[in-house]
């Protein structure tokens, strides 16, 4: 599934491994607790699938393949895993749905997303932990008015509202009888993807969910049973050079990676940019690169630049729909005839491994992650392996990794910009 | 068109001053001296029109509507700035002609592009500085192979080159009457979106490269007038501060930023990271933001992590095609109803305003960029002040701001991967 390799090394002392094996029960309290909930969520999800079974196998709409268009109304948590994964299995999913995203506030945004939706064939899902995100409320707003949907009808059967339980979200959508699905409180947003967040609009544009849960499982369980130990090097080695080597790059040489790149940004930067016990402010900053695209842009600086960074590439083994670089000649232009023969899958696998070899030559830390090949099972262990990963790293840096209290007073700003009395 | 806000704001005396004043002059002789050609790309395009105006106009698919897309074969400074113009401009262009990209050698994204394009409706434009380009050359062999373009026929009309003089591709365009046109010498690809590069496809698809270039040529006699010195004073400040605050966000309140975000990225990354003359690796990290998507995201980071970061945000003033939050009220959902009757213009830059001030009050320096709004005289503006500010910072650190010697390690690694002599 996942192989890891040319691992980052740190010296590890005796005071060393006592520091990791410490910090293993402490993630291991937070699972076995249950008051960091993401831990379980592959463990948990049989409740789950049976219900968004009944949801979709009750759609009439769904089974009589009237449905075009799932809008997901979801911002940051709420919709960058499942964006992340519905564009890297995009090309081997045969379902004629698509998946659509309102995130963002911006007019020109919106409108383009909607220019091609049809209410009678859309279904629309509406994602917020909190149930009161403003972006999301405002846009379920113009949703509402936009296309008349009157919420005293059986209209309400196009809306699916996923928010904590009993949420001002999960209260309006019981009023009126609107499909709703539970975050578990201990499930934060950024870790919420393997919960229904994901998994419902995964599994009714057609893929496999119980196929990335059991990715995830099969990640936990081997973790938990000390037989993926360089997960834990790797989280010590962050921890231990944090400081020299603040910036961490995921250079992932697939286009279709960018989502998922941008799921590691959220995950990295809000879970690890903290204030630590002793008032401290520490974090890492991470940056997603996509190969080889990313060879013409960052990595100059990455090789020439401050060492300042780390580098984990994210190699695909096999492209399955491999396409081969034609046996032509072009006159005058000889100099990369090598090529010719070969498939594109395999040039972009060797810059992969030559820039690999080149960044570490130059003295900056590499490591490399190979998924055998674009699938529901790799995919939900690789975002449980940079789930744990991230909680690693917190344990070690003793902060909080599930809040994030510094987006609080732009929220508090926002309001008194309209109302004067706040 | 544009406003600078909010300055950064470095103490300068009288070396400081002597400074900026002798970094000014050498911006000067770079430009008056030709040595770096991108700074006269404003003055010097005329001919260039005339070219690309008799193009359009000896194109009969193009004058009987016959080409429904124009596909990019290029990567890096080839691509980058025209994806970026077009992805923030389309929402005003009317032209029926899709834009495509042919970037990276990932063959499940080769696919994905191609899948309804049909060579008779498609103009593909293979773009390449040095004419070598490994992805470039391998996509373009493929299309003639898949198309079966007949390099010896009057398909070759649906060809254009944009190359350096001389360059194989060049050559190679010359020998089966290709159309083409030339990138100068002394213009490098990540500065050359106002060349051919940029300005021969903008055309094609619709928009008014005119409009553009008149922008860019507004602030570059302002600049070099002396009415522009908040760009020195910036540029010193990223100098001064280098060691501190090594990243640097550009944090843009508009969905359809996102490529402008990466052309930044490639600009500055690769332009400031680099050996100075004293053999010392320096450069800037750049991190491209999406307002207010990534207030759910890296915003938490920059607030509460390392003081390591500057930031700029980039907000739209007008969006034009303004939509209305409607005046529902949602029944439990009531915390958000102060939005109503606000349009998401509103509710989008009253965010970035509540961001700025709550980063600005955690110690972190911010400055602001106001564009009136989306046009294409404001985009030429807002390209040539980022080139002109990253050439200023590249003399400041006494740096070769136009090279990327850090890049060639790999490709010829990547050629001993399938030359075994090599």
């Amino acid at each position: 599934m996942l192989e890891f390799d040319k691992k980052f090394e740190p010296k590890i002392g005796k005071k060393g491994k006592e520091f990791i094996e410490n910090s293993f029960s402490k993630l291991k309290k937070e699972k076995d607790s249950e008051s960091v909930g993401y831990y379980t969520l592959p463990n948990t999800t049989t409740t789950l699938f049976k219900q968004i079974e009944d949801y979709i196998q009750n759609n009439e709409d769904l089974q009589n393949n009237r449905i075009k268009n799932v809008a997901i109304i979801g911002i940051g948590g709420s919709s960058l895993g499942t964006k992340a994964i519905d564009s890297i299995l995009r090309f081997k999913n045969h379902s004629d749905i698509n998946l659509l995203f309102l995130e963002n506030g911006d007019p020109i945004n919106i409108n383009y997303t909607l220019q091609n939706v049809d209410k009678n064939d859309t279904i629309f899902i509406v994602i917020s932990k909190s149930g009161t995100t403003i972006e999301t409320t405002s846009i379920f707003k113009y949703i509402l008015d936009r296309y008349k949907i009157d919420l005293d009808s059986n209209e309400t059967s196009k809306l699916i509202a996923i928010t904590d339980e009993d949420s001002p979200l999960w209260q309006f959508a019981s009023k009126y009888n609107i499909s709703k699905f539970s975050i578990p409180k201990n499930v934060g947003g950024r870790f919420s993807v393997l919960s229904a967040v994901g998994l419902v609009p995964l599994a009714i544009v057609g893929y496999d969910i119980k196929a990335i849960i059991s990715g995830a499982l099969k990640f936990e369980e081997e973790f938990f049973a000390r037989k993926q130990n360089h997960l834990l090097t790797k989280a010590y080695y962050y921890y231990k050079k944090g400081k020299d080597k603040p910036i961490n790059v995921l250079f992932s040489y697939a286009s279709s990676f960018s989502y998922f790149n941008q799921w590691y940004v959220q995950l990295w930067g809000e879970s690890l940019g903290k204030f630590d016990k002793k008032n401290k402010k520490v974090g890492l900053t991470p940056v997603g690169l996509v190969g080889s695209v990313d060879q013409h842009s960052f990595l100059q600086l990455v090789i020439q630049g401050p060492e300042d960074k780390t580098v984990t590439f994210i190699k695909i083994n096999d492209f399955e729909t491999d396409i081969k670089i034609p046996d032509i000649r072009l006159e005058n232009i000889t100099g990369v005839n090598y090529i010719n023969n070969h498939t594109f899958g395999e040039l972009i696998n060797a810059q992969c491994m030559a820039t690999l070899e080149s960044v570490s030559e130059a003295g900056i830390p590499v490591d490399l992650i190979t998924v055998n090949n674009l699938s529901e099972a790799n995919l939900g262990c690789l975002i449980y392996y940079y789930e744990l990963l991230t909680s690693c790293v917190g344990v070690m840096f003793d902060i909080n990794t599930y809040d994030q209290p510094g987006v609080e007073f732009g929220k508090k700003k926002l309001v008194k910009k309209f109302v004067k009395e706040a």
